[in-house]
């Protein structure tokens, strides 16, 4: 047991407009924000070891509690020595609430106002998940974040709907914080944790605004804003954020779940927005698009079949480092599994750099400019824009 | 062009019975024997990094040519630098010479003396392979050690068709060398390419004893044993290996074809064998089986699921270093493509250590006493004997 080891701390370095870089410090070690978190579904960054990961620039990575409770189980990882060991990764941990995947997976779930029951995806077992269960469960798993169980309401649900999952989900929030100071805020390995509130409110400022009041007064270690990302679009994300990120207290973190489409980030980042999560760099790697600052490569293409050159000719990358356009396409026409790896580890660069440049603009007072030109650079190339396997 | 460069030498260096330890000396750097080869099929060994490969201990690896004249075609692998560029394997390389995957994965083949027609099992095109093509092909690869064509006849065929296989390989040997030499002996890249020949003839101890006849009169750099693995089982081969292979000459490499089951290498390197490839390493790894020195382990199994041990617990590879067998089965069972990776690593560890074992073992004249032991601990786990994925 650490019991005297530190809390969360969030420490805001420099401003420029609303944007902010800060130092999240975690009992796994410290995280320069604005940051990227890259997404360990079940207990491996796909495709990734661990040790690319961290040469990627990782900083902070996400579990999802969803698909660990399902398998192998709260139980299995806590005897596993909790997520850090099982994974083996050192550094800072997140892990999300369940609640998104049980909305958009599982099968027959009914919700209430003491939890929600489901199905699992897997094998159709009846799971019950409340705010109880959620914070024991990611008690086992030990991450250095944990998330409230929340209510995620489809994008196209109506005002009424939004409104019921912004008192619930802020309820919830309440019984979640019970039960995490009840548990000494600490994981099952003793580590601290710290608990984030998940604002909900669909596209209404106002019931955004309602959340927010509702989580700021649990005086939570951080704030997440959730119910975005959800179809929605760029524009009517950016209105949103605009309008109501303030809400949240300048003073804590504040992490926009789901989102990794660099364009969000950057207007994301504008409004003051600290972390963000997406499957974006591994899901595409593996479809064999590939981010550069010149916009995105589809590395299946047949005008790269003897090109010599790298990805990406500025990147250090271990796949740029080391293979060429061309095997990198003869590998995915192989079929063979290097070349998801290979282009995941490629993408994962790319984000950690794009992060770090972020915070390079916000301290040089730059963003504004730096954004408009990378969004120039990022979206010029469109041999993309129609592509099933892209976003 | 680096025609100053020494072309293959191979020094014994101790001996043990007729098995021997030896320095093989490439342009690529030098290969201590026996050693195994991973097969990198078509352009990777299948999930595996070339750093992760190198740390696994393994000196030289083996290509597929009727995989990469294919796809991507020996032409795009020139352009691409040749097959170390484009695999990122700056060790030594051996490709064999299409022919036993013609045989074994081609559709309606048809083969004469001047060569064969198939299928290609990708997209069914006409392809012709002869004597001279077969080395042109492999000169755009560009490997260290290149093979003849040769005609393996299957497990089943009898005297008639395995002498005619004999003599044809015999022929077509010949012509190799002419093209051989014709180039130089050097690859598309300008390397020195050694060409080995191959020895047919079944269970046949007289007509391996022709086959071997023919081709050392063309006294080539090394010479390659094929035509077993075929279905014959381990009693057979060790007798036909045991009556066989001092027909080869003493002083040149004696490689045997598709070998990598650890007690068909003992018996072979108690013959006299220097040279082994196999996929068993990363063919089981894929599959969840484990080699360790204690017999292989099944990583999917349900004793397994909270065992935080790592899977052997002498072994240092990368993921015994960072993983447990709990995580492992986790992994398997979510289809985590990490999980093939990692045990793949481990199994080319093993294989390193074996053989480097092996060649201790030799050195201090202890191979009859150590390759009982091994056999015993190695096989003494039982759990695979029936399993469909195993070998």
């Amino acid at each position: 047991m650490t019991r005297d080891q530190p809390m969360l701390s969030f420490e805001v370095i420099h401003s420029d407009g609303n944007a902010r870089t800060a130092r999240l410090l975690t009992p796994h070690g410290q995280v320069n924000t604005p940051a990227f978190m890259p997404v360990g579904t079940a207990g491996s960054v796909k495709g990734v070891a661990p040790d690319r990961l961290r040469e990627s620039g990782a900083q902070m990575i996400l579990g999802n509690t969803y698909h660990l409770m399902l398998r192998p189980g709260a139980a299995v990882v806590e005897q596993l020595g909790g997520l850090h060991a099982m994974m083996a990764w050192e550094k800072p941990i997140l892990t999300d609430s369940g609640g998104y995947q049980v909305f958009s997976l599982s099968h027959r779930r009914t919700i209430d106002e003491d939890g929600v029951v489901f199905r699992s995806h897997i094998d159709g077992a009846r799971v019950r998940l409340t705010p109880e269960s959620c914070m024991s469960i990611q008690r086992s798993l030990g991450a250095d974040v944990i998330m409230q169980l929340d209510e995620c309401p489809p994008g196209c649900a109506d005002r009424r709907e939004v409104q019921a999952a912004v008192r619930r989900s802020a309820e919830w929030a309440r019984r979640c914080k019970q039960a995490w100071i009840d548990a000494g805020c600490l994981s099952a390995g003793g580590n601290y944790q710290a608990l984030f509130g998940i604002q909900q409110g669909g596209s209404s400022v106002d019931l955004r605004g309602e959340s927010s009041s509702r989580l700021v007064e649990l005086d939570l270690p951080g704030y997440a804003i959730g119910g975005l990302s959800v179809g929605e679009g760029h524009e009517a994300m950016c209105d949103v954020l605009a309008a109501t990120s303030d809400q949240l207290p300048a003073d804590r973190p504040r992490y926009l779940m789901g989102v990794g489409e660099p364009r969000d980030m950057l207007a994301a980042v504008a409004c003051g927005v600290d972390m963000f999560d997406c499957v974006l760099p591994t899901r595409n790697g593996r479809n064999a698009q590939a981010f550069t600052w010149q916009g995105r490569l589809r590395l299946r293409n047949a005008r790269w079949i003897s090109d010599r050159s790298p990805i990406d000719e500025g990147c250090d990358c271990y796949a740029c480092r080391n293979f060429s356009r061309g095997t990198m396409r003869h590998l995915f026409l192989a079929g063979e599994m290097l070349a998801p790896t290979l282009v995941s580890v490629h993408n994962l660069h790319f984000f950690s750099q794009f992060m770090s440049e972020i915070r390079n603009a916000i301290s040089r007072g730059e963003l504004a400019k730096r954004s408009r030109a990378w969004q120039d650079a990022l979206y010029a190339r469109n041999d993309c824009e129609n592509a099933d396997d892209c976003d």
